[in-house]
């Protein structure tokens, strides 16, 4: 019986014709059962979940829109529930806190495959399942228009462990965890119908679209950093790197620095730019959806703040500029300063 | 400057041409200062919240979709606004929770004028104000289609003092808050072109269309009731009565008896469905959208729960029948008994 929890469904079927009540049904047969801590899960009025002792509760919300945020011509189903849990994650990652649970959202058009809701499902779970997370509850609704996924997750902070946006103070160093352009890079080789290509490059390349694809939260640097007390300030580089230094800056009242030279540029993505005639840096600085973090660290920090960073082995940090007591946000170039782009300029051609 | 925090705008301005930025800084600007117990609200990553001492946490999520769940024509942008959080507080009044946060979720078409997104806001603004909620964060994104206003709720509750759907046991009796068939009525005659009516009928149907476009949470209610451990069961009348009655007797696992002459009909709604040959009691059991609250209450607590809503004095509380222990859901009706009509069935026509 189309429906039914779990059972399968013609290849045919859409979430039109299943109905509300089968949708829910079947979404609530995929999610595994919820940690002794949730004492009302999905299929009440509202969750409730026992706060984690001693902690502060950390809330944020994030949607992923059809035609804004992705494009079904190359994100899978799969795809998109798993980076809209992730961007969230990551924004939990930002503030040090360790993730809890998800309220999910969706805003599905009548058409929509009742295969892709599995699918979309299952790639949300699939990226609460690293972190513990459990999905506790949401909504489900039609869509005139767009496939929306709106989620709201919920994590917890120790007092005084959490890293605020606004603590940066001047002569602190600037550090971003892994590398930068990936994702935009990656984007782009999508929209120019990357998959088509092949050999060294398309190698390269299909890494970059994996970034923007899958983004992998920093939630364990961020949880590290942030309860080793290790950074002054953090954000994620969601809206790209130009933007994450400026909202430090913004935040704290200070200027910053930053050091073309010290960007960890992903290699194959700075090729891919280089060869189209545009400035990889400036690539680097306004592309969005990298989803690394960005730190500033005091110097009598720094010590501590390498130390503990290193324990996440995959992820490396690099320092690329530093707070300034002077307002003002400068990109450092071959010794010579100038405006740090802005996170919404179009990228500007290699001279 | 148009974006500018609060500064007026041409009547022509659209949140297209303001920007994410400015987008961002006039909702801020018109969001009053957060309360002590929040550590970070709007404009960092995420929100911190303390929790309150001694108690779980709620969360729920409901989404207004344009063109499913509100109609611009009838529907002024700060309606939908005020109708945003009271649905989602409506949800935590349902488990017997105290309201504390939000988190705004807003997907806007590039050509809403900037005066609808502040009327938006303020009509939000306006329903959170009675009980002293915080709006401490949410996300501002382009829709290529409808708006769409995703609400986030969280509230706290004591622990042994939520209300959930499944403790009714064969015996309780179930009593409704309020009038049932208002806002389904109401809604239908702002589809028939209602404004344009008049005389003593409008009249009625004017405030009927006031409790679709602004329904009243029933938050002091629900939190009486939990509190003082007065139900066994309890959800609320999003999706009509007969719907939350099944639920409660499907999450309790038993049946329930509803009974047709102690239905609290709102007495305009019923003129306005026996006129047009509609069966007011199946209109009022299958009509959603009134946001009042079904309870079920032990007989041993019956005192206790009549003494608790007393305290409630514009809202009374109406006995519409009984759990049972045999499964089924029936409606007796002249001392006939028949099935409960489903939440999606149409209306039957009166014989």
């Amino acid at each position: 019986m189309p429906g039914s929890p779990g059972t399968p469904v013609p290849a045919s079927a859409t979430v039109g014709g299943l109905g509300e009540r089968a949708i829910l049904e079947r979404i609530r047969a995929r999610v595994p059962a919820s940690p002794s801590w949730v004492a009302a899960g999905i299929g009440d009025d509202a969750a409730i979940v026992e706060p984690a002792r001693n902690t502060l509760d950390v809330f944020t919300t994030d949607a992923l829109v059809e035609g804004v945020h992705f494009d079904r011509r190359w994100s899978s189903a799969r795809d998109i529930g798993y980076r809209a849990l992730a961007v969230n994650l990551s924004d939990l990652a930002a503030m040090g806190a360790s993730p809890r649970t998800a309220l999910l959202s969706l805003i599905l058009p009548a058409h929509l495959p009742v295969a892709d809701l599995d699918d979309l499902l299952d790639g949300f779970l699939s990226a609460a399942e690293p972190h513990g997370l459990a999905l506790v509850g949401g909504n489900v609704t039609a869509s005139p228009g767009p496939l929306v996924i709106d989620v709201t997750a919920t994590g917890a902070v120790r007092p005084r462990r959490m890293l605020l946006r606004s603590g940066a103070r001047p002569g602190d160093e600037l550090y971003v965890s892994g590398a930068v352009g990936a994702a935009a890079a990656g984007l782009a080789w999508l929209r120019a119908g990357g998959a088509a290509g092949s050999g060294e490059r398309a190698a390269g390349l299909d890494a970059c679209a994996e970034r923007y694809l899958r983004p992998e939260a920093r939630v364990r640097l961020g949880g590290l950093v942030g309860r080793n007390r290790a950074a002054s300030a953090c954000v994620d580089l969601s809206d790209g790197l130009a933007d994450a230094v400026r909202q430090i800056a913004a935040a704290s009242g200070t200027g910053a620095v930053t050091e073309a030279e010290a960007l960890p540029l992903d290699k194959a993505a700075s090729g891919w730019w280089t060869e189209r005639g545009v400035d990889p840096v400036a690539a680097a600085l306004t592309g969005g959806d990298d989803y690394e973090l960005l730190f500033a660290v005091p110097r009598r920090a720094r010590r501590r703040f390498l130390a503990v960073t290193r324990l996440v082995k995959r992820v490396p940090v690099s320092r690329i500029g530093a707070i300034t007591e002077k307002a003002g946000l400068s990109l450092r170039r071959g010794g010579v300063d100038e405006p740090l782009p802005d996170g919404f300029a179009h990228f500007s051609a290699v001279p």
